[in-house]
């Protein structure tokens, strides 16, 4: 926590091993003097920085307390080091001139054979997920950015209260490794919340708790897939999720969208032997269309007669705008081949690091055994946290107040979209969640319009960069949940002006 | 966090779902009774839990606020709901005799055919592992287990503050999503951590942050091992590896020590060509042998004869108890082909869920797409709070601490075990760390010892099970860390008596 609060050192640093290997000619007085010498100069002794006291060091490496008490006298005598009678031995601060020598930065080393085979085995993946920079390191998204999220509308005082609350002395025994499944006080609680805003009911023993959806899905794809399998992937969806499959050495099979949902006709013509299929029936990103109950009930036939799993994403669900969603697909199958993944970060906060899963009765056993040979458990207080913050009503307030600012968030867009972005782009279903497509004729190309926009400092994400079958589609993705009313309004203005630049005729600058 | 705190609702329940399909012919009133009836029977909805107004549920579930009034009059009627004028609607507390049907257990449902197969393809792998118990959940240890660590001894108070601090306003854009490599004040800090207390010197950019060293060694295992490609592991060592390795697609290859370390000329003849190798030349578990320097050089010449990697665990090595420990295998390896993964789950909490892999310089760039790839980042608060806990000096100050105790409850184990255990059982080296191995002749065979002590509550792990080639050993590997000397003395004496019981002539009991 170096920003905003100077460093204060309650105790000397901790040196535990000298340069200069033991047992060698070189001199203990020599390896102290070196080892405090190249900590100065490389920074990993900062000027100030309080050193152990002579006894000390002499016990905590090994060496005599007379050779210490000469390395010490010899880096005060050039001012390296300040003694302080009664107190201790710091690094001096300021630093005589000279004692740190110039930064020369280090020759880049050519890579070894064995790390050139692995940097180009690699190159294809990576070079095809980081394409266009859609990639973007997440913590530093441009406005409207689909993965901007309303963290300024998180309550983080109650939830430091309640943190706090979880790291104080009645909770001491939870400094231990956590059950690998969860707290069962969090399974039940999202038990609870998955029955009323979703109308998913399962039992808390089948609710897994996990670090992230992709940890959820790619532990689903260790237990369910085995290598060469097929997975049908929205197409197009979040943008990592085939080479993360491919990864896995699954094959990843696009599989496109009509104004019904998922197209599944297509998908059984692309690949009617696929083993798993990932979608959102709700709050689908990037398109945001609803998958029909007529269309779930197709999927889950082909899903039964293949022998095939379901995972149903449930990301946002509890932010809907319109109407009444139909019933989550968990629901029609009763547990059987589906999988239900979600997570809280799009409406808590990314950092948050805690999703779930809740697997079929059957497989409970073989999923928590899987997540207690990969040694991982989900952060142990943070989940005493989010368990205090649904049963206390804290959820409940937030979500009320949260729907109610994208509600007027969403307003915004849609008036500023009728006002300011030429006919001809139109926006997309906006019934649930926070993220919207803007589709484009094929005159304004999505990965030009891109550029220029990033250029302004806007986040919209080109459509056809995130397909990879489907080379029909053209447009934006966008989120406007972490974006107030009139940085929206601003913003689709300046994306009008963008896109009028492409429209035929008109004077491209 | 429901223990120690009564539940207090600040919000009435958030409902978004009624129960019944939109459109279906049940009216809306039934739709809103059965889903408050419901919720009560499956315990959705608690004795006293506030409920939305009428009107906030006919807006929730676009249902009209008569339909909504009708239910709530039945549900009232029947006793199941309170109506307080001027406040509003809750779940009668306590529920009217019969309001809750007496628990059914739901049948047992077959498993389907997809997820019979699922199951049985996964038996032997995770039966390998959880055979004998020796896989008990880690959060709920018995006594001298080798994965208890001193929590009693952490700080809390100290952390309490730091946590504090890290979900304040000045850090809410922290609410948003991490770098994936880790925070970078954090990497310099563990940078400076490594050089201080075990010579290692690498830069802040070649160290990664993950969630634990499973994890990295899973991360490790996607960049560098191809589906085959052959691993050397110790043998006895981690009991989940083996099977981690095997989920990969690797062949996992049993590697044994003599006196020197791991037996670096019984590895070639097992498997010349392995592509990696994961070792502790330092702390190693369960046996405690040092790899020497010159057994290091070895292992170095063969992974440069083979172009193999070599990944050097890094636990507890900042607890040494006896002389000066060979310099890293990093260090003389130049982070060529070394990766350095460590952890401070031992000497702070296992629920800190954060560790660190340095990798070498050129593949920085894949290891951080790839991890970026999969979505993961280390929980953002926490760094920040690591980050001060280092910086600060608390690291510092506990880990001196720490070790003085540890230094204790070793001396504590070393006396009883000549006082207690018999003659013929060995305890092993004990120089770093807080754990030790007894090994035992073949009379006492170490599995039919361990059942009698688990009997008693001792959480000795035998060490055969944890061998899957090496079947000459035979003892327990135990830890001392989270033990307090009187228990450690007194535990010691019980594991002798049980011993004394397998002699040759003596009465089994």
């Amino acid at each position: 926590m170096a920003e905003p609060m100077a460093m204060k050192q309650v105790a000397s640093v901790f040196i535990q091993s000298l340069q200069g290997e033991p047992g060698m000619s070189l001199a203990q007085r020599v390896r102290v003097y070196r080892t405090v010498l190249e900590g100065v100069r490389s920074g990993t002794l900062r000027p100030g920085t309080r050193l152990p006291s002579a006894r000390r060091l002499a016990a905590d490496c090994a060496v005599s307390r007379g050779a210490v008490d000469e390395a010490f006298e010899q880096l005060q005598s050039e001012g390296l080091i300040e003694r302080r009678v009664g107190d201790g031995s710091y690094v001096a601060n300021p630093l005589p001139a000279g004692a740190v020598p110039a930064q020369v930065p280090a020759a880049e080393r050519p890579a070894s054979a064995s790390a050139q085979r692995v940097i180009e085995r690699f190159a294809p993946h990576l070079g095809q997920w980081s394409r266009l920079e859609v990639a973007t390191e997440l913590f530093a998204l441009p406005t409207l950015h689909p993965r901007n999220v309303p963290t300024q509308d998180f309550p983080l005082d109650t939830w430091r209260r309640l943190m706090n609350r979880a790291w104080s002395e009645p909770y001491r025994s939870h400094l231990n490794y956590g059950p690998s499944a969860g707290l069962p006080q969090l399974r039940e609680a999202i038990r609870r919340h998955l029955a009323l805003t979703r109308g998913v009911h399962c039992e808390a023993g089948q609710i897994l708790i996990v670090n992230s959806p992709m940890q959820a899905v790619e532990l689903i794809a260790r237990v369910l897939l085995e290598p060469g399998d097929k997975v049908w992937l929205e197409d197009p969806g979040h943008a990592s999720l085939p080479v993360l499959f491919e990864v896995l050495k699954a094959r990843a099979i696009g599989v496109p969208f009509d104004g019904q949902g998922l197209d599944v006709a297509h998908g059984r013509r692309l690949a009617q032997d696929a083993r798993l299929v990932y979608l959102h029936p709700l709050g689908q990103h990037p398109l945001g269309i609803r998958t029909t109950a007529a269309r779930g009930a197709e999927l889950l036939r082909w899903a039964t007669e293949q022998g095939s799993w379901i995972i149903e994403g449930n990301y946002n669900t509890e932010i809907v705008h319109e109407g009444v969603p139909p019933p989550a697909l968990y629901t029609q199958d009763h547990g059987e081949r589906v999988l239900l993944v979600g997570t809280f970060e799009g409406v808590l906060f990314p950092s948050l690091r805690l999703a779930y899963v809740v697997v079929p009765q059957q497989l409970v056993t073989t999923f928590t055994a899987m997540r207690g040979l990969l040694g991982e458990h989900a952060h142990v207080a943070t989940q005493l946290a989010l368990t205090a913050f649904i049963e206390e009503g804290h959820m409940s307030a937030h979500l009320r107040e949260l729907r109610q600012r994208c509600r007027a968030r969403r307003e915004a867009l849609l008036a500023a979209a009728r006002a300011w972005l030429p006919g001809w782009a139109r926006l997309g279903p906006t019934a649930e969640g926070m993220h919207a497509a803007i589709h484009l004729p094929a005159f304004a190309p999505d990965i030009e319009v891109f550029r220029a926009l990033r250029k302004l400092g806007i986040g919209a994400v080109p459509l056809s960069s995130i397909c990879w079958h489907e080379r029909s589609v053209n447009g934006l993705a966008l989120g406007y949940g972490g974006t107030d009313e009139a940085t929206i309004t601003e913003t689709v203005g300046v994306i009008g002006q963008v896109l009028r630049r492409f429209e035929p005729g008109a004077a491209m600058s």
